[in-house]
């Protein structure tokens, strides 16, 4: 296989000689009433103004759906459809519990205590797992979101919370988060299995952390790097950061942003690109 | 056993004649944050003035749990505070779901559609039931609460959107109705086991409907008369109607009011008394 | 003004003989946190697939804003945006009060007492009247929204909470409705001014009533056609109902839909279709 | 008169050498829906068990009322009824603006951007005051709420969106917060008159600051303790810190906390007593 070859060559840190396999993931359902979709029309069948406006096309590619649970985002409709798009195109469903706070998405830190988060964690998980046992599926794996994800990135005691709450649910559930991140720590320390998660249109620091997005160059845009970077990710666990260091990432899935603009069409070449390059895009669930 | 005895005497309707046994059943969990038990102190330390407030005496007396689930009242962390109560007392568990009305308590009829009530009930019951999966308790059924069930009385569509989605999330759940409400039916007809709930506190009217709450009398607040006429519900299986009619009622489960003033004292009274009467007072779904 | 000669000519119901003048109201403000607009990005730049997303190219056309409150949909920022957006057109601005239910955008009818009404109206015309004020802008008029607009028609208790409402906050005010509905009845009783609202691109029952959304033809699309049936509207207070009768109606008010496809261009169509008519196109308000 | 003489005596700190006067406000209008007063029954009638249940004998004793205004509790028929109360008792009414969180009552820090912080605060203004003009009241003063309050006391960014704000809605509104602490600063700077506020039932440390609840001591219970500390607040402007040290404290304003158990009765005596030393207690903005 060509691709690892070059991996062998290029970089020292290859750990991975197993068959090349990747899990495209990308957080979905985060319509909410009239918003983005009309009022329940098929899941993502609007435009693309708004969060869920991208869901129909996404869930094309990826093979691990997030969804959201109606705290952050979503409602009981848009939940339930988006599991029933997700399991018609063979795409895993997770549980992307977030902040309850709508208005703000999701993406504002909020003060709550370990309780309150592995209570609202819990609720979230057994929403989003109950009307996916309605349609016959079986939750995968749950992914917080937005401020909750990168606040549980660095801080232990919530991460233990969010841990905590996943392994009370389900101990066969894959615990999603930042390489090297206090979450996947604390799942480890639940007992749970994990999976290190990659973005291949963000830039990275050197020491492994993403650039921030109020610095210039956050955010790759051009199709073609994106997918030379997922490839390299998934078959070299390498990354180029910023400066030109080669930075050695463990990548068991790589997201994919659907509220950008392009986002189905760069989901699509992302797949299209990693399947060319001999690797294996399957749910990281699957067995 | 004198009271049975009384019972065939006094009236032609007595088809039970299997060993004396009813459920008492409560809506619980109706705290909501700061309100009523402070920020999630154990569920119903609080004083009476709201709901939820008398929710920890009412699980000393109750057989099953109407557990509220957010959406007309209730939180993540007062849902599941409620179940580990309710668990320790072995009182069974049950979904309560209502309309997405929290200032109103879902007390405010909805013109929402079939879809839309199907998808919010599956909703709910997903978040009390998997919450309660994960404190080891399995739910035992499903009552709506508010406008939801006393629209669900009359309107066969919405009886079917709630008893469909009670299906699709599990063929064993029991369904709560007034005895041959919609709701009931299309329990039946969607294969669910139906319990029809009768209310020991209130005054019927000849026909075996419910005295409006607006009528003089439709409340009573004798406990003595309450727990008399609960024995006679639940042996004879018939209420003295407000003008003094002797009706039968199907009777599978009595309901407490737990938001009025001395509702604690009057579920232990209704519990003694029946217990006293030679009724075993059992959860419906319990063997 | 040969506009004015053919109106004569064609219909025996012209009252009307001053100046030919009308409103053309939207409703705007209905982007929600992230949804259609980005986090509070300058109103109505996001794309038409949610609420809101036409804001800005609609407020270069009409002369009224309907700006939604957050009950309904709108948050704190969408509302100053958009009032700040509506301002910099000239544009009059007026409160858009709807049902607590911002799942159900509003859209849902709900049992609400005449008290609960009234409060959560005045709330909202509070709200957006003191924002307004704080943007150097005074509230021009109150229309009701969705499901509250709807029900108010007919409901007199309804439409009287309304406009008592609307007289206690501002006598001023001027209070939008159907012609012949109840929301104008009881606005004239409680003193204030009422403006008649015609809808250009709906069809028209032979009693003046719109015909169900749920009937073909229901809706017009055809652009021509709508600015004509404005254009008749304005001058000579008639439309032609779906059954070819010539119907008499009052209309002070244009409404143009902002949440279909197409509505910034059908605006300023019909803008310049009045104008060039000879018809001023001005707020209902100004002098 | 007496007690000013002993302050003399007393403390070196005395600089206030008018007539004696101090305002007493409370948080009010904490009810919400169903949660402490029953669905909309008259302010206050409700048990203490919940946030609310206390305002209609709190605005017997106090001065001015903090009203919330629907984020982080209240709603829209509390809010009015509530300041029909406080006029009837001839009690100033303010603005109570809180983080939008209505689960977590206002008390959870939230990391909001200054423009969404500005444009919920001027939201909540305006909702407050325009329901107060309906009923015939003038706003008096804005009082940030819980961690708002908290946060905009060292936050200076947070402390300029707020009185910006304030001050766009009104500029003779007087803006609430602790002394010394950013939200008066700017508030200054904005050009609003600004009340310093005390805790009488709360220790200081020796630097003037609060000692936090975590510990030992840090609420004061003993009545006739706060009603004393209280009476030296205001007429020598001056604390007993929990290590003895004597602080001077700017008191513009004396905040009785409504939601513990007995806060009524502690309110009265607070005024008696205040009064009995000859100390006239009147809303802060009254002349």
């Amino acid at each position: 296989m060509e691709q690892r070859g070059i991996a062998i060559t290029r970089c020292p840190f290859v750990l991975y000689t197993g068959p090349l396999r990747i899990d495209l993931n990308a957080d979905v359902g985060e319509a909410f009433g009239a918003y983005a979709n009309g009022p329940w029309s098929p899941a993502g069948t609007g435009g693309p103004g708004s969060p869920g406006g991208n869901d129909a096309s996404l869930l094309k590619s990826v093979t691990s759906a997030n969804v959201a649970a109606g705290f952050h985002a979503g409602d009981p409709s848009v939940l339930r459809d988006t599991i029933r798009t997700a399991k018609s195109h063979g795409v895993a469903v997770g549980a992307h519990p977030g902040f309850p706070d709508l208005v703000g998405f999701g993406r504002r830190e909020m003060n709550v205590t370990a309780k309150e988060a592995e209570d609202f964690v819990l609720y979230q998980i057994a929403a989003v797992a109950g009307v996916a046992a309605a349609e016959g599926v079986r939750l995968q794996h749950v992914k917080p979101h937005g401020a909750l994800f990168n606040m549980a990135a660095r801080d232990a005691g919530l991460a233990t919370a969010i841990a905590t709450a996943t392994a009370a649910f389900g101990p066969s559930l894959i615990l999603f988060g930042l390489p090297d991140s206090e979450i996947l720590k604390a799942g480890r320390a639940a007992g749970l299995r994990v999976a290190a998660e990659a973005f291949a249109d963000r830039a990275y620091e050197a020491d492994g952390s993403l650039v921030s997005r109020k610095k210039p160059g956050a955010v790759i845009h051009d199709a073609s790097i994106v997918v030379s970077r997922a490839i390299r990710m998934a078959t070299e666990k390498v990354v180029t950061a910023i400066d030109g260091t080669i930075v050695k990432l463990d990548v068991d899935t790589i997201c994919v942003h659907g509220d950008t603009p392009g986002a189905a069409d760069l989901a699509a070449r992302l797949r299209a690109g990693l399947e060319a390059a001999g690797i294996t895009v399957r749910a990281i669930g699957a067995v």
